[in-house]
């Protein structure tokens, strides 16, 4: 299964806040044998996050969106994405009750009126308890594409939410594998020329050579199954 | 001028190296002026490359690419640009010098066989210089877009590349100004309801809130000209 992660938030195309979430679900779907194959940031904009959102239909199966589901004018990513895929946004009562809890349980406030925006729910979608903040997870499954919304900032919200719900939804049985070798005393160049036969021939792993500060690594990644007596034959 | 900063790498898509890159240059090009829209990270894979280029330019006027400028197999994005371009590759002699002398230098080397690619620029594009490593990077016009391709890891490089060479280039005399004002003791929510009428009705600046652990900013971003006075107002 192919996955783009879509990061939705002026603060990161600025350069105000490091994107340190597509890292962090990078790894875990790598991990999980999930093939990521595209990191897209955008502006808190109407009109680009639908654009972004059809490329990201027209070329992967997975689209895990963060950021833009919070309570505020300029959190926009689930009433775009609900339009473009034309699926009306429908009032859950469970999500209500569930911020109303947060906010008595913390400081014993009434919920603030604009928080009711994210007790909206697409249709036909499901929602991810948030354990530590207010905005919920989206889990969508609609014309062959699994579309997860997934909070922004702070972290935390998301990696739990990725962690507990989104990794064991969609866990795959292709599982990919990943190794790294860590070489020294070599330039990226000779390394790759001593290898050129096995990265040219190769047709199960992919083999590159990658330069670091002092050093140069060789990362092997496998593609489909039959990996583990490929990868072990290479190395 | 509108902006997209596309990163090529696999280790950026598996979510091994953190993208601290396309932070890097979003945060010098929004101080220098520069319209960000998107960030793109792509897998070191010509289809998709050349896609994600086809893409951009259709999108923004500002293509600044980082990473796959090596002198290894899996280093393409100089070579998917020029035929995505349709600009032949030819041998320039000052930048094969210039990696001689690096190799001479550092540990009396002669240079190996497969740097003489990094030698290589698309026709009528400049390129430019890499004081600390073998990849130049390259700036073209064309066809009323400038594209730059700057190296990616180790950052250094890009950095130096950037600052030296890249802002000087493209700076622009319509300076976009940011404010952040930092709050505590007021929800996102709140914060935002307070502000619903400026929020609005500002047409020269955008203001949005972000929620931080145990804080909300409230970040002030201004479009065109005229600026300085809408924010004094504003503030």
């Amino acid at each position: 299964m192919k996955a783009e992660i879509i990061s939705v938030g002026t603060e990161l195309i600025l350069g105000d806040t490091l994107n340190t979430n597509s890292h962090y679900i990078s790894r875990s779907l790598t991990e999980n044998g999930i093939e990521v194959l595209f990191h897209t940031s955008v502006l808190d904009n109407k009109k680009l996050l639908k654009d972004v959102i059809n490329i990201a239909l027209n070329r992967v199966e997975l689209l895990i969106f963060t950021g833009g589901l919070g309570p505020t004018n300029d959190d926009m990513t689930k009433e775009i994405l609900s339009e473009t895929l034309d699926l009306p946004l429908i009032l859950n009562s469970e999500i209500e009750k569930n911020i109303e809890k947060y906010f008595k349980g913390g400081t014993n406030r009434d919920m603030p009126k604009n928080n009711i925006k994210q007790a909206y729910l697409p249709k036909n979608s499901k929602y991810l308890k948030n354990e530590i903040g207010t905005a919920p997870g989206i889990y969508i499954k609609h014309q062959g594409k699994i579309i997860i919304l997934l909070p922004g900032p702070p972290p935390q919200e998301m990696k739990t939410m990725l962690d507990n719900y989104v990794i064991p939804l969609i866990k795959q049985e292709d599982i990919i594998k990943t190794k790294t070798i860590n070489t020294v005393g070599i330039g990226e160049s000779q390394l790759e020329m001593l290898l050129k036969d096995i990265i040219e021939n190769e047709t199960n792993v992919n083999i590159a050579t990658y330069a670091k500060m002092g050093k140069v690594d060789i990362r092997l990644v496998t593609k489909g199954k039959k990996r583990e007596e490929n990868r072990r034959r290479i190395i």
